[in-house]
């Protein structure tokens, strides 16, 4: 790493000179695979981005200019290049450690923090006409992946661009896939600009402008060079165009030199411009060029099998693949049942239905709220959709749920995944807001299992209840448990008593939480001399009343733990009643404080610093007991 | 009315011979202007649409078939014609009443409800979607006004549906404005298809299908006469085209026969199409005509000069014109103050700032998300946006508000309105849920004024605040107290104690229902022989901890009143804290059920229905205080 760890800023990788650059992005490809390879991360999408990076901060001044990357799980070349090398690389996605996405708290250098996709041309847009209007002269660059081009917010943010702003660079990073293949109209587009020969047309003002630079001999053998190199550039009836940008494209986006050029016309355009860069998700690592999809984001893996090397409990099914075959089976005796994803298939197992029923699966790119809307209007005419969502997306699908959904009370059913911490993500992951968003919801119903076969008995029952339904659950390792050979419906809003209390505490455990409360429980009954009731409520919405109110009439302390925020959630919903019908039962609420988690190694170091792991549950508990 | 009136079902309509079409639609004009002069409504966006609406009803066989209206606020057209005139219509937007917006409880003939922008082509598709997994052959037609274009579900939609299904149609009503004049690149390109005479270009397939129609004379013609009704056919390069439709158009969305044929040839295409009809937004009226901004959603008005009919008392300002007013005065005095709306500058008063510093003005259309990611973005870099949306649209933006706003812990200040209900709208427009949805965000600051005055001081604190904030208040009338000529700084999370209590009864009036608290309270100590506490509370985030433990702890009990759902709102807020210090007071959480809140006559007849009156909110009290 001769050349990666002398870079300690912007300034040293423009001291290098053009004939290393090549090594460098070797370099750095071998420092990514090998931090990711032993911590995880988003493999892939950083692979394909290193000499586009290298370019972007060859050619732009960072952090005068502002490079905005959209989701930014694309950044590692990035930070490596803005002083977080070495040892602080190695520390990325762990407690104390880096971010994996741009952080505007962690450097100068990142312009705008994201995790999500589709807003960095709205947040650039924001910092342009902010130049503007300081009368500023710095550039601002756009880094989209083509996946922005499937979600809905890319379009309302182009739609304002060329009337706001004269300054502008998009970058779209072209890999033809967003985080599964992408899919749709946008994605057949670019394919056919990119194969099509008919585009090779040049601009005559680029061809004027190359000519001046100072480059020798380089320049006059451009143009010839061009017509190979950039496969064209593109016709103004670009779809672009109708956005007003000019359009550069496609190029080389693993040609440095290349990049540099057209990076460098883009900065003296005097209109908003758009460059097409295509490059190879995964590119260095031949196990990810073969399966890009399962390395976007990995978890640790061998370098040269591309197995994972978690030494999780295999025996144990994750919730996403319980959930995943559920789906399936249920979906291979119903043909209205029918699986939706935003991009998500893998993630979320829906990949299940894919692979064996693609009649029945619609991944629509990464568009949450027309994932939802679509959804209502296949509800309205009697199917039975299924959307996998991220509890952290759902956010975007919202008003959807409320609108399209809730309203209208269709009977479309969301697996809300990631419900709870995404560790080494973070607070842009992190599902702890859902049920506080989705409980004012007039008709919603609220559930989370306490392991998988719960998990495929809700699906069941949501699927055939008639209701919006919303089941969340925690990315990882459910609980072990066998499961039944077919899932049952049950019982909407009505909880589970699993331990009797003598009138001291019950502990109601939602969902994931069930298994500390039943060890908090015992722990509790041990030391205190009393006997702790135990719940497993199910349902967040509707509420089981009576159990609840029963407990709260004969309890001095009802106890709520639940995965996600204490503000506004399960607690919070118990609060209610128990507040309405003037319980004599206290109440100890349990969960996500009032902040923004960041990430961290593990579920169980953050739950630690955070107050939710056993011992501090236990401690909490009886400093509400004896209060 | 002698046809109109005639008309119980589209059979009717079809009955109908051709040369009574133009009487039928001047009729259909003239009610919808008797009507929504007298009860208000959508006047200028359903008298645009009537031939069109006229002509989808001779084409097309609901309810087998379905036509979703995007944002269905110009739908008159369609109940007068199914089913819903005379005296039914007469009932529009009013207690008991039909609604303004499509219904799929009102009518089979309203394949889909909304009342929000952008939904009907992912709805239409899962619509389709559906027909094709039942077998079906029934027609799905979007009817998308040209703002659809500025929203990014539509986008979304249309990179989905080419790949979903074969059978689609879409009608793009162009009237060139969405709400507000449209904005943007999109704006510009309709405007230069429908000007640019190169476009006319006949597609051979379409001249083919018409010959062959069963029309006589009228067929011979048809191709000389469509240059200069229709403009054109445009060339297959169109914008629409990259998405894989058909595109047919512009044509003139006032022809009756001209419509009727292109409808024809759309119902017969094997791929999506995408039909461009140009409107006339207020045809027939002529004040709305000239001012359709006005008019897009009016009060009750003279029908010959446009003026507000509506008897409310004008000395009293609206909270709109209060916090118009009040942000030009600080723009003025502060550059770096720039207002921003998705297409509502009349609606939420920022028209004031538009029409005097238009360069601290942006319209961005139906664009909340893309709003607030902009506004954060121009936060990063110090300047002071103010951000005026719905609170119902505020859901739109909610991830944004999450991820982009909040986590970034950036100083932007979003302005919701029409917190609270928009009676005559009903549920799709009511903003009971922000608070929900917002309180779980940490560093957010939710706040609501009692008063005019008040809002000038807490947008003048959020400005200068340096923190995310959110203020929220009702539509239409605020107090009538005088203005300060300065705004003032408040103390972020203190409330204000009106009236001390006896340790009895204190409540806690949040915004525009500290005046019902109030007039409770006199109630209250007059009948009950004590002295009942009032506070304005402010905030709902920061809470008052202080004080709230403060009475809760001198109290018998506490009362929140709040124009906002009980489900996760103001006083579940104060329920938390009070539970969390095991407090001794009871709580009475007063605000809107868990139920979705239909339209009605106005906002007295609704609290009164469902216990927000002042009646009901002393009677409820009462229960409590005695139980």
């Amino acid at each position: 790493m001769s050349l990666l760890s002398n870079i300690h800023s912007p300034a040293d990788l423009k001291k290098l000179p053009a004939d290393k650059l090549d090594d460098l992005a070797y370099e750095i490809r071998q420092e990514i695979i090998s931090v990711t390879s032993q911590k995880g991360g988003h493999v892939s999408p950083n692979l394909g981005i290193v000499e586009l990076t290298i370019a972007l901060h060859r050619v732009f001044e960072t952090p005068k200019d502002k490079i905005l990357f959209d989701v930014s799980h694309q950044c590692y070349t990035h930070k490596l290049l803005t002083g977080r090398n070495n040892e602080i690389f190695k520390g990325l996605r762990q407690t104390g450690g880096i971010s994996g996405f741009c952080n505007r708290k962690e450097s100068p250098h990142d312009a705008f923090g994201a995790g999500h996709a589709g807003t960095a041309a709205s947040a650039a847009l924001g910092l342009a006409v902010a130049r503007d209007k300081n009368g500023g002269s710095e550039n601002v660059v756009a880094v989209l992946g083509d996946a922005a081009l499937t979600n809905g917010i890319t379009y309302e943010a182009f739609n304002n661009i060329a009337s706001a702003t004269k300054k502008f660079i998009l970058v779209l990073n072209d890999n033809e896939m967003s985080i599964a293949k992408n899919v749709g109209a946008i994605a057949k587009y670019l394919n056919e600009v990119i194969t099509n020969p008919a585009c090779n047309k040049l601009y005559s003002d680029i061809n004027a402008f190359l000519k001046k630079l100072p480059m020798g001999e380089a320049v006059t053998k451009f143009t010839e060079k061009t017509a190979s190199d950039a496969k064209s550039f593109i016709l103004p009836s670009s779809l672009f165009e109708y956005f007003g940008f000019l359009y550069l494209g496609p190029i080389d986006g693993h040609d440095i030199p290349l990049l540099e050029k057209y990076l460098n016309y883009c900065k003296s355009s005097t209109r908003p411009i758009l460059l097409h860069v295509i490059t190879k998700k995964g590119k260095g690592l031949e196990v990810a060029m073969r399966n890009p999809e399962k390395f976007h984001g990995a978890t640790p893996y061998d370098i040269i099998t591309g197995e994972s090397t978690s030494n999780a409990d295999k025996s144990i099914p994750n919730y996403q693949d319980a959930m995943g075959k559920t789906l399936l089976k249920l979906a291979k005796k119903d043909s209205k049942i029918l699986g939706i994803t935003a991009a998500m298939a893998s993630g979320t197992g829906l990949s299940y239905l894919k692979n064996e029923l693609p009649k029945q699966f619609f991944d629509v790119g990464i568009a949450e709220e027309h994932a939802a809307v679509f959804a209502a209007g296949l509800a309205s005419q009697g199917m039975k959709p299924v959307t996998a969502i991220y509890s952290s997306f759902m956010q975007r699908a919202y008003d959807c749920a409320m609108h399209d959904v809730c309203l209208q009370n269709l009977p479309a059913t969301f697996c809300m995944d990631r419900a709870g911490l995404s560790p080494n993500d973070g607070a842009t992951h992190h599902g702890v807001f859902d049920i506080s968003f989705l409980r004012p919801l007039p008709n919603a119903v609220i559930m989370q299992p306490s392991n998988e076969d719960e998990l495929a008995d809700m699906l069941n029952t949501a699927i055939y209840s008639g209701k919006p339904c919303f089941i969340r659950y925690p990315r990882g390792k459910a609980e072990g448990v066998p499961m039944k050979e077919e899932p049952e419906f049950i019982p909407i809003g009505k909880a589970v008593e699993l331990e009797a209390s003598d009138g001291s505490i019950v502990i109601w455990g939602f969902g994931n939480m069930l298994r500390p409360a039943r060890e908090a429980a015992e722990i509790l009954s041990r030391e205190l001399g009393v006997k702790v009731g135990v719940v497993n409520p199910r349902f967040a919405k509707p509420l089981d009343e009576e159990l609840l109110l029963k407990h709260a009439d004969s309890n001095k302390l009802i106890v709520t733990i639940e995965d996600h925020s204490v503000s506004g959630g399960f607690g919070s919903a118990c609060g209610e009643l128990m507040l309405k019908a003037q319980s004599k039962a206290h109440l100890c609420a349990i969960g996500w404080p009032d902040q923004f988690i960041p990430h961290g190694s593990d579920v169980a170091t953050l739950r630690k610093e955070f107050g939710l792991d056993v011992d501090s549950i236990v401690s909490k508990i009886k400093d509400a007991y004896y209060r």
